[in-house]
């Protein structure tokens, strides 16, 4: 049970009823998650983060797919169940097949290792990204 | 200072030998990095992630350039110095521009922040992936 | 499920009686939360945590409703679901409102996504606390 | 070193320059964090960023200090370096006591222990919020 | 429920099968556990997640009931329900008595403290290990 | 740079300079490590950090040396710098061969990865431990 109750779709506060429909525009879909409707009960936050994310969120110089797997590899290394639901449904509906998606999760089980082993190696690095990255 | 002691890239032993040869090939650089030259102190366990790393590395149905986003991710999530450092150092080398790389990190960082939001007010899953996924 | 039986609240054994008299006392409440009935399958472990949490967990030059906030901000980044419960209830029972609420949720996400940020693009400390620090 | 170049203060991107000279005057210090600056490289996100930061840590319900808090809560669990530099030299600034930051602390490391405590026993949920929480 | 359909123990294809038996014989059980099944959707990565677990988890210089405490260990500070439950299943079954859990559930919780504190405190390390470690 | 000074190992302050003396006396060595004066601006603190440390590290169902391999299972899964300096040199130590310490960072690696495909994979628990456990 969410800690809060959720805001339901058709409330009467004109702020969070136009954030409301933008997202289900914005998203393409016929209904306001559940985590939306939660961060409602303060609707200033609500609007900073529908914002950010609906800015960070739109194609630019990496394609959509792409920042909804980059979503799904933090979700995953976070453990956060709603999430992994929300990015695995996000990247199935732009068209990523089960098979790419089992590489996906390969790689991110693959560094959740290296990681590890890695700080638990205490190596040092031995690569520098170029400064005068373009 | 690492835990254990870098094998040198000259040992004798010749199963690290040749996978340190491997690493140089496939990776197309002229050094064995760190991490290999510390995993090598136990010869069984390099083989075991060497011989994975590079099966789940090659392009398939996920392009390289995208596999190495997903490490950057997990990594920076994980907060793995020397793997951030590596695995930007890849995607720049794969011509990920400066400009793409910011979006890139701009998901990164609104993801770990959504994630906690959700986790805090405890949002149950409101969409399931399609299980007759293909 | 939990992994071991829940002790029952009038199990006999009497040092573990006193700890669940003690914790219904301190935090004036009319059951003992299951953590501590889990907890007290191993009856020393079990007062070496209630010491402990009762002796850092009453007001001193922090207020108790700032130890709450902070045991929920630690919990949220753990993702632990029992913590945030309990520490949810906590606040709410010591009287924080529902629109402050909103704000220490929306600090914690921001610190979630701006730790890394930092750790991502590997930015050097550029201040120091005050070591002489009274 | 950080993973991109620094931007430096007197950048002639008048989208940047705005921002450094608003984070000076917000914040009261006479330079511009590192993290604002690594950040600069793409002035979108930075104003993204920077605008919702200011936004949340003015202070509202919830005092200036005890969101300081909170966010030494956060970096400390998430072990981000720069980040708990900062926030702690935050509190003290706000003054914050020493003995008082030390009971910060404890009760830090208290809830990073509870916390496995419970999910290693896998405790289920035994106070819920009062949901028609004001 | 899983993000992927469960593949049948009785499924066709042959080098699931394999593994699939190879699974029960090792580990002397009379089911595929969840996890094998759901990474069967991607052969592949299920053969070289198998190969590599069966080569690390055999009891060697360290044995097994250790193998499997540090596996509870791992699992319990990324509170993976899943792992929990089934790493406390082996350790039990391998005969660790409900007071040595207790030991060992005790340790996991101190160091997740103990790790808070240091990081919090930004204390440096004073001692290495030897390096000339044999 | 600790955020706090180190208080000196002969202060002049009683009870610290006791559990000073203890912490050298019961780990057998000649100075008092960082961690411990750093605590000791918080002399309560101190006294509750140590004395539930040094009750929960002694032998007892668990040998020593297990529960130092726990500690550095713990501190490597959450990447504390100090503390996996600290363990290793407990565990190298108390006798762990080099290959033996090879194998423990093998399965840490291990269960870093599968803890995140089952989160990643969303698959539920199909064994319980047995609570009848004695």
């Amino acid at each position: 049970m969410p800690i809060v109750n959720l805001v339901p779709e058709n409330t009467d506060e004109p702020r969070v009823r136009a954030i409301f429909a933008d997202i289900k525009a914005t998203k393409k879909i016929d209904f306001v998650p559940n985590i939306w409707r939660a961060l409602a009960n303060h609707p200033e936050h609500l609007e900073l983060c529908w914002t950010r994310l609906k800015a960070i969120m739109q194609p630019g110089k990496v394609d959509l797919l792409t920042k909804e797997i980059i979503a799904l590899a933090v979700s995953t290394t976070n453990s956060c169940r709603y999430c992994i639901n929300s990015h695995t449904a996000a990247v199935q509906k732009l068209g990523l097949s089960k098979e790419a998606y089992g590489e996906v999760l390969a790689v991110i089980g693959l560094y959740n290792q290296m990681n590890k082993l890695v700080d638990g190696l205490q190596v040092e690095p031995d690569v520098s990204p170029d400064p005068s990255w373009k």
